[in-house]
């Protein structure tokens, strides 16, 4: 990306200062998702680098990473697989626990979504501890999915995300990044 | 659509017998999902009709709409705005009530996510009795956005909801049916 596609990035997120909890600068992508010249910008910095290798889905986790997953799959003419919240889908799945600030909660993809060796990239808006794309690599990881990359728009990257996939084995692509969170 | 067309859609879909509860058939479009060519299909099946027509937004429906939608709107060189379940959403929202078998529930949207007169398409992957795309309509009505049409790719017509939406004055587009449930 060229330093001023990423302004152009950071200039449609919208900072809500305080939110969800006093101290925290929450990064609200609705505003690039609402415009049009920004969330192609977003779409295409995503799948540029895979456009012609051949992957096979998409798995988005819910819910913003539906969104920008939903697009990366129809611009690579892949296939897309939900990473679910618990309960939510109707067939036989796959399912990992992971670590919230307070407590535990589960992650599910259904356990045919991917096929042993299929060539999957992990899409989500952001990523800041990186607990919940841990998680979901662990999921694809068992079904056999082969993890090309993880990707995001923004990357927060003092809270340490990145090394924990990477110690995984993902590599890591990301499209701007905050400091200082 | 051509007839063939929607027989590769309804054979891409996978039907759940007596989920969520005894008598129903879940017509799962996970399946669809992630069948890149199905896929493809059902984004270029929602966005074809709209393609050059200054679309201005495209509004999913959290959360499959999410997928479909984000696709749609890549496609339509469109912004995307989420309708989400209540809670989700860190800026100033409307809300809107709505009746669910069993009780009620409530969606929002940024009160910002659509400006007055713009031309949004309403998205969601199926359409039964039409009650949250009925809520989803309200929401953008009170926010003076100009509805264009609802898609969605499954319609169950004798749940009655497009008649429903109809009442309300918006064309309703739908790319394959489930007659007699």
């Amino acid at each position: 990306m060229t330093s001023s596609t990423a302004e152009k990035l950071i200039s449609a997120i919208r900072t809500i200062p305080d939110y969800p909890k006093p101290g925290v600068q929450f990064r609200d992508i609705t505003t690039l998702l609402g415009n049009a010249n920004a969330f192609a910008t977003a779409v295409e910095g995503l799948a540029q680098p895979f456009i012609g290798t051949g992957i096979d889905k998409i798995a988005g986790i819910e819910a913003r990473g539906f969104i920008l997953g939903g697009a990366v799959a129809h611009r690579l003419c892949a296939g897309f697989v939900p990473i679910r919240k618990k309960g939510k889908l109707p067939h036989d799945i796959v399912r990992v626990a992971y670590s919230l600030e307070y407590g535990l909660d589960e992650m599910e993809m259904h356990r045919d979504g991917v096929k042993p060796g299929e060539k999957v990239i992990l899409i989500d808006d952001l990523i800041a501890t990186g607990g919940t794309a841990e998680a979901a690599v662990k999921l694809l990881g068992q079904i056999g999915a082969d993890i090309v990359a993880a990707c995001f728009v923004i990357d927060l990257p003092d809270l340490g995300g990145r090394s924990k996939l990477e110690a995984l084995g993902v590599p890591v692509r990301t499209l701007i990044a905050f400091e200082g969170e």
